[in-house]
């Protein structure tokens, strides 16, 4: 398998892993390809896959595992990324940063009151809400007890944001607690038409982003509207198994290490999950996706992908801890992906509703 | 998911399982469809799909628990498998029972005599030999080294074919062990233009079966000409899984028995292996596939399949003990293929040695 | 670790494995004295250890394989079987078959009538039930809604026995279907003192056995009485998941096989199973051991023990299905003891609703 | 099972999680005495295991976090470290730390010359050796080819020590790139009575630490010696897992969670590795422990471990990925002890040898 069958540049490591020796400066082509898996990709795809890849190996590889330390946002990326035409909404969520998104909770409450709202609720996990000049909080009006959308601004008295700190994974992403007191709201800030979490996702693309602990009595709302992050979840780590299958591939061909062959197999095999991404994106292009296939793709893939990360740590032996050589970092952030966008089990339980009829999403009564 | 999208009729419960209660009397629709992977299918393929399936429903299902247990071979059936146009060369080789294959091993030598040559060695495995009229035995030519292919009529002196008893998987297919004594084959009788094991393949499409513990020296000789053979066996896999599913589903559903839900999708998401099938199947049929990848299938898909059978049998309880129900001879069954056509670490090793260049399928040396 | 170790004459293989070859007629030590586990036991222990080995090794290992193909008890075995002074009171209900063992359940009902009671009901799996004189039978009072104990004569009228044929497990152990349609037992015949399932366990030694699906509600009742018979089970599975390492590590030894090293190691970690199991047993003995503690012995020993005898089978390729070894025996056998005594799932959730609190066996409802 | 019987004040969560509402403020008592383990304990033994548990919660939990965060060490912790009387050479390193400890390793050479000896060699990963005022080297007598100890002085011209940053896992632990580029030693400095790696570590008692990617030729060496460093790594992994299971039990009770209950069983199973540490450390206290039971215990353990944490991480869903719930913590550091001290492949290849005879710890040639 050729690099350029891949027709993609290989990295310059001098630049992107300092501490590598001048002999290893190449990476091997993608290894998603060892099935011919590209040949299923039309060739805008490809194109846009080589273009991300170039930009991921000449700009972000050499700086990341600093911010990753700091646990900062490289902000001087924004520009460069925006160029790239991938996720253009969110990515300019970022470049002007006036908005951030959020998960509506029943728990927050929007109260009538003359001329406008009183919001109070708390959210966790928002990303990049440090830096949000307006956000769009949803909550549960009290007198209809449907969901509106409210716009709230950055600087609103009764606001507070704090950065979540000490996180051991995807590090870069800025999450914030936010706590809403008594915010006020004028009229002409309620999202005119959103009377439900429906609405709110149609008429204004919202992409809730949620993480595990999230009481299950609102999950079960948001399950519709999530069905397209779930698959966007997959494909991340669908990129981070691949990332680590090629950087491990690299690294077992230097140290030709006891046990690799074998543990090549195994990091390969884990990339069928590549054959499931292209079927449900396939089947959400067209319309089709459902819910259930969604939660399926989510829970199954981002397991197989934790699973090759830690195989990957593990055989990167010693060097597998220092995030300069990015598998470290990869085992890390991909625990928030295993757990973000409803949790293995809350999917695995969705699917299994599809499949039997039988709900048990809820749990057994406690005795 | 309907039935009618598979176009298939139910299974007729009162024949197949006369154990079961009438109430249970249909088959879920082929669990295979959840993502919509029939869509992959051409209209040929899902035809002849439907038609193999009422065969299984109709005239096997009811009647194959009781071959299994007495471990013999339902030969009425061959007449009605031989009109459904699969397999057709090998379901011949069973109603004209006049060859067997064999797997070739350096073991057997032909040494020239005059007018012929003296054939000497022993074979394990070969199926359904035990009614064959005529063999084809692969030798090693002890003059040229090379592998050469020679006819044995069944009653030829010297030659011994004891059936192997007491099988606890595959019980119906009819494995043999293969003695030859200084038989003698005329010179006629020598396969014309097979100068070795490749030549055989090619020439006389033979397809070696063989069972893990072949010594590994040969094995390595036959890789190349298997890889069909595996997809094969990869394919058999499949079915047997997305049986096992059916059946389990039907009985989850009946019994409402707790677990079902998170067990149906674990059931669920191995059946994904369809798509690296389909994947290696239309690989094959443009002549792309390699050695690897068939490797990479028959592996992954077997160790998958082993994986769903276990999990089904255990769902059913003291029924996945009983074969009447299907799943407990699923789960013996499918240890032979998981062994055979190269052992799941013959194949990894395999795979392995296609990604990373090293070859470790011969054993260190023993200190 | 030499055979001296254990004290144990070595397995005449000429006789119990007659396919092997003769070089190979020794079998090693029992491996599960890896750690010198062995010295945890009492002078007394280790003797009867030795004795039964020998009995298995000597009468049971060269005949088993026959009766199991053809699903039989080796009845002349029982006498000699007595003499070991191993669960003495169970064989004897083998040697003198005059009661069968039976676990309660609710849908079996008494009903009073003049001079005696009337009993409906059906009961399956009661092992050894089709040679048995006298059967105990629990069945649910209709008018006190108590569980009492009857003794109902083999010929009675309205008693059906049947044998369940075509198992793939256990296929020595002669388990039944019995249907009780009004049967009539005299008021003689009523066990005395027995008004509940506990008093039944206590005054008369019941040691019911059930399989997996069992329903629930009945379930739950029996889980007080059932703790020391799944220690016996977590017992009889180390038992075999050591036979199956001693059979693989000498396999492995005469093959040399690739992947053998790593594959013994394998094998070896999950005999570790013997140190749960005698500390178990320790606990029982002085009065201490928890429904939960043999729940969580029983749960974890006989996975373990599935784990172990499915890598066995792999390990011995062709061989491992072939019951000549016992080894692909051993694997159909596990699947019985990993579901009856209540399975994996019920046990886990024993366990956990001692540890949690929160009693989840019950399914949430259907929606 | 009540904190009574570990005799154990529970944790001030306020002090230890500040993040963790007050209601939250009681740990539950330590989890691995499920199966009553802490009897097979000694008085002392359960009194120290007291006083270092009242430790690591009133001064270790509550500040960790933050030095984790920071990647920096909590010098002022040692000297309470040193009253707890565990460790006790090692720690008095850290509180007078005057000489770090190395692994051996044949690439360090030490060349006679005139009046002492020039060291060239380059070491990776001693702990703690950035605060270092003397080291004890290991070299290559490149006369005798025997490995010969020297002390260097931290300020010898030649010596460059640079502590490798960026690590994920054990972020507290100084671990340095040492380069020794001619450095000199004078002859009094050589450890008199070392010609050899077992001399050093008799005599001197220099625990070798070395990560999974030491070239293997060198490590063969250490194993020997290696063999109680693994029973304290397995036994550093028990604590670990059994502290993840302890915040886990605490947090499900807190959350109600769905899905607990099982979770809470396979937490509670892989406890189950501290009957094997007790059995090691038994074994080694006695003078019987052999180096592969050494590696059975370590690559097992921490294997379980490994698995624990991982599930625990799960549990906790977004506070698992934040540090101060400390889970994520163990979560990072677990694969530093899961790979240092032998990877678990190294270390299983050690046991196979054992077992089987066969060493298949050198690779098989490239080809």
């Amino acid at each position: 398998m050729g690099s350029s069958e891949l027709r993609s540049p290989t990295l310059n490591l001098s630049i992107a892993c300092p501490q590598l020796t001048p002999a290893a400066s190449t990476f091997p082509a993608a290894a998603s390809n060892y099935c011919q898996l590209d040949e299923l990709l039309t060739e805008e795809e490809k194109d846009l896959q080589i273009k991300v890849r170039q930009f991921m190996e000449n700009e972000v590889a050499p700086i990341i595992s600093k911010f990753w330390e700091k646990a900062e946002f490289p902000f001087h990326l924004i520009p460069k990324m925006s160029t790239l035409g991938i996720a253009g909404g969110t990515i300019k969520a970022l470049s002007e940063p006036n908005h951030g998104s959020d998960a509506s909770s029943l728990n927050t409450t929007a109260r009538k009151v003359p001329g406008g709202w009183i919001l109070n609720g708390q959210k966790r996990w928002p990303a990049n809400s440090s830096f949000a000049d307006i956000f769009v909080v949803l909550a549960c009006n009290t007198s209809t007890n449907q969901i509106n959308g409210f716009i709230v601004n950055g600087g609103a008295p009764g606001l507070k944001i704090s950065k979540i700190d000490n996180k051991m994974s995807l590090r870069v992403v800025q999450n914030c607690d936010i706590l809403l007191e008594d915010v006020f709201v004028p009229d002409d800030d309620r999202l005119p038409g959103a009377n439900s979490f429906q609405d709110l996702v149609k008429i204004y693309s919202i992409s809730p982003h949620t993480i595990g602990d999230t009481d299950l009595t609102d999950y079960v709302a948001y399950i519709q509207a999530l069905s397209f992050s779930r698959v966007i979840v997959a494909w991340i780590s669908i990129g981070i198994a691949a990332g680590v299958y090629d950087a491990c591939l690299r690294h077992l061909g230097e140290r030709k290490q006891f046990g690799a062959p074998l543990a090549a197999f195994q990091l390969n095999q884990e990339k069928l999950v590549w054959l499931l991404g292209w079927r449900l994106y396939k089947l959400h292009d067209s319309g089709r996706m459902t819910t259930g296939q969604a939660s399926l793709g989510k829970a199954w893939i981002t397991k197989k992908a934790r699973e090759t990360v830690a195989l990957g740590r593990e055989l990167l032996g010693g060097n597998g801890i220092v995030t300069d050589f990015h598998v470290g970092k990869a085992f890390c952030d991909m625990e928030s992906l295993y757990t973000y966008e409803g949790s293995y089990e809350v999917n695995a339980l969705i699917v299994a509703r599809d499949i039997t009829g039988i709900a048990s999403i809820r749990p057994a009564s406690r005795l």
